[in-house]
């Protein structure tokens, strides 16, 4: 083990190669969104592309597969479990042709644009055979990688390992159980909350950058090994635990986007932050089937720790209690008269809509499950591309009692089909969920958690989610990681409870 | 040749993946100087050094020497030009061993905290050692790349194809002939321009940098496929013609640093700008020796535009007869009072002194050839390390007339020397010499150009150099390239006249 050419040693440093390269690739995707002048974007594909290509060369060429074996015969421990998850993430990498990578990387181009003209345009028509072509590949994606019930299973399962159609179905039944009654509630006591202070007002960008450093520095955020940029999508993204970026949106007339914009990614960026030293360059902060260097076990777990600082932390009276004297400081005429509770109240407000990205926390994964449902039944054949609009508009109705009025409105208002991610969208609302277990952990496990809580003081949950969490990066799974902190799986009861708490005090109902 | 896997088109997609990396490696290093917190260093350095690795190996392996060699049969005409260019490069590439190459990493690392050390404390002896050993290991390499009279040729040639120690000795002693003798009526005639309206007065940054912006702009530098950011070293880099950026550095008092080095740079930027499209991710946008993404043909070409622009043009008369007005609107209050004549005469001072990156046009040449002398003489052995502080004081008596205060202002000034830079230093001085060629050839060949220029009109001036340096990348060697164009060699006679003009008008010899 202490020789450079034992076969360990050798399979460790591609895996460290690997991961400076798809750092590398995350440099150049954040450049390309915050900072490349827009005429680079044909290179920048193809060095993107070139990054990527020599990552999947050198992880399933038959010299790796060679000394991987070899370095697997008699490890044990820790070993065995950084080879079983190299072993497991090149042999799925393995299975997937580079023909269908091509195929589907030739189809994004395309398919980008014809979303785009066929959103612009409402015309669900046009962008039909794309998104036809986009699903038949996945078709073939699924059928590479494996999969046991459900061909949803083996895609979901490359964004959040273990998950599959069948829990999520059970999840998502769960949740609407508890969500469909809430939501009638609120509608019921009809009790809108005033948000005009907050998009009626001017908010200076320069003030909104303010407040974002200062409360992504709130809750942990280390800005000396990090900065937040402007991007016309928000994004967390890391180059090892000593580089990790944030950037957030400004809108000069709702304040909130940058604020719990800036929350949210903080939230993803203490993960990165977080975690083990010797995890840099390892297996442990390398995504080996999305080929993305990332610290984080999953995107639903990331999502958990992004959803726990913005919603669970970030929009709690007690938060603001504690810290908005601190925006009043930064925003002293625009919140000049506007107490805190009335604050907490405008970015707390529920107002089902069509848009997924302007949805608040309670309607949010009806938003989610419509979708999912959608591609569920769109990977298995019982839906076809052209009747999606129909299904669509159903389900609007069904989980939000809403008339969709277009299909721009409707099913053409995310770019994700038109880019191949099918299986994503779920790990948003896995994120929601599990950001509850660590929450309640956390506060039965250490007694200081809640009252430091009360007090605004951040430090006592953060301390246990960066012992629990942060800190193992991808070394456990998903639910090994949440079984470990937690004692349970992925459970939908203690994200009910905190939504009927939160709402039923905000809406006295 | 239309068959994706014949020799030839493996050759190219194996140049064009090394493009790919290499500017890849640009953004890295980009990144690493304007944008990335502090803590990314050590990371950083890691993806740096990896994607270079796989480069050099891709480049030096034997499956790639056999393509080449079954490419090479039978190519004729522009192929056979762009092969012979290849087979060049990575002849040399190969004959470098990769033990030296680390070795010398390994002792840059070192070397530059010696080298900080050294000069904060003025202390040579305590960077001595490291320096000795750096020139062994040049002089290793300088064995492993070949030469056939001077071990100084091996390194010179790396940054300016064709150049060598006997070329530098005649043109330097040209230079001295011509540059002293100036030097001493400028000095005698003791009239020191007044510069304290640069100096004394507040120039925001804000306003520097729109002026950086708004004259590099002026110049040609396309803004669409760049940006200027700030650094600590102003310096311009590409990836692809398509997105060139340069940096530039603000003193609020101290403006001439921002202006004159936006123009600098954006002379590189617009030899980057302008290489023919058809050239992108090939070797002629590709340095395969010193693995570097540029499409400038060497160091000293490159220089040669850089100093074109800047001062040919940017410190001219007849420029700021057209342009001055400009810079009066972004600085009213500064500028206020100060007339044409006065400001060129003030940006246009001469100052003898010891700091090389603080000379004037007319002294800067001696600081070059005094450094590289000395390279010359460490090189070939004729002398040691610890007499460097007393030869260079020798020089500097000799070239500029003054008496070093301290080694600290004197042999350790410059970083060069601690990260192995031996033979870049010749190419400023090379580039001060060919930018005047290239400007007189542009007179000569289009008679437009001189009046524009008169009327502070560039395009013209531009379309030339567009048309004979920029657009062929490295097609052609310096020498070709230059001979091509103007007719002639690198010649000192032309800049020498120039300078001659210039001074003997500023000063009234």
């Amino acid at each position: 083990m202490t020789n450079a050419n034992s076969p360990l040693a050798l399979v460790r440093s591609t895996i460290a190669e690997a991961n400076d390269l798809l750092c590398s690739v995350n440099l150049l995707t954040w450049d390309a969104r915050t900072q490349m002048p827009k005429a680079g974007a044909e290179a920048r594909g193809k060095m993107l592309a070139t990054l990527t290509r020599i990552v999947r060369h050198q992880l399933t060429s038959d010299e790796f597969a060679e000394r991987l074996a070899r370095a697997e015969e008699g490890a044990v421990g820790e070993v065995a479990a950084e080879l079983a998850q190299i072993r497991e993430g090149t042999d799925v990498l393995r299975r997937i042709p580079a023909r269908l990578l091509s195929d589907i990387a030739e189809l994004k181009a395309r398919a980008g644009e014809t979303w785009q003209a066929a959103r612009r345009n409402n015309d669900f028509g046009s962008f039909a055979p794309d998104l036809e072509r986009m699903v038949g590949l996945n078709r073939e994606l699924a059928a590479a990688i494996g999969f046991d019930e459900h061909p949803y299973d083996a895609l979901v399962g490359s964004y959040e390992p273990g998950m599959t159609s069948a829990r999520l179905a059970t999840l998502f039944e769960e949740l609407r159980g508890g969500i469909l009654p809430l939501l009638a509630a609120v509608k019921e006591r009809g009790a809108e909350p005033d948000t005009s202070f907050l998009s009626q007002r001017d908010y200076p960008i320069t003030s909104q950058l303010k407040a974002a450093e200062q409360f992504a520095s709130l809750v942990g955020y280390d800005l000396e090994r990090g900065r937040i940029d402007r991007s016309v999508h928000p994004f967390e993204i890391s180059f090892t635990r000593d580089d990790v970026r944030i950037t957030t949106r400004f809108n000069p007339n709702w304040m909130p986007m940058s604020l719990f914009g800036a929350l949210h990614e903080a939230g993803h960026a203490l993960y990165e932050q977080g975690v083990k030293p010797d995890y840099a360059r390892t297996v442990f902060t390398t995504d080996l089937v999305g080929l993305y260097a990332v610290a984080g076990t999953s995107y639903g777990t990331h999502e958990s720790q992004s959803r726990l600082w913005e919603n669970l932390v970030g929009r709690d009276a007690s938060f603001w209690r504690a810290h908005y004297s601190a925006l009043q400081a930064i925003y002293p005429a625009q919140l000049e008269g506007i107490g805190i509770d009335k604050f907490v109240r405008a970015v707390n407000a529920v107002r089902p809509g069509f848009i997924r990205v302007e949805a608040d926390e309670l309607t949010y994964n009806l938003h989610i499950m419509l979708r999912v449902e959608l591609e569920m039944a769109l990977m298995d054949g019982s839906l076809a591309v052209t009747d999606i609009p129909e299904a669509w508009n159903e389900k609007t109705r069904e989980y939000l009692g809403l008339e969709v009025p277009s299909n721009a409105d409707g099913c053409l208002q995310d770019i994700h089909w038109s880019t191949g991610l099918i299986g994503a969208f779920s790990t948003y609302t896995i994120g929601n969920v599990m950001s509850v277990q660590w929450l309640e952990a956390a506060k039965r496990q250490d007694p200081n958690v809640a009252p430091a809580l009360e007090r605004g003081d951040v430090a006592p949950l953060r301390t246990w989610l960066q012992e629990n969490v942060y800190q193992h990066g991808r070394r456990y799974s998903p639910d090994e990681l949440l079984v470990r902190a937690t004692g349970q799986s992925l459970t939908a009861a203690p994200y009910l409870d905190y939504l009927a708490r939160k709402y039923r005090e905000l809406y006295a109902i």
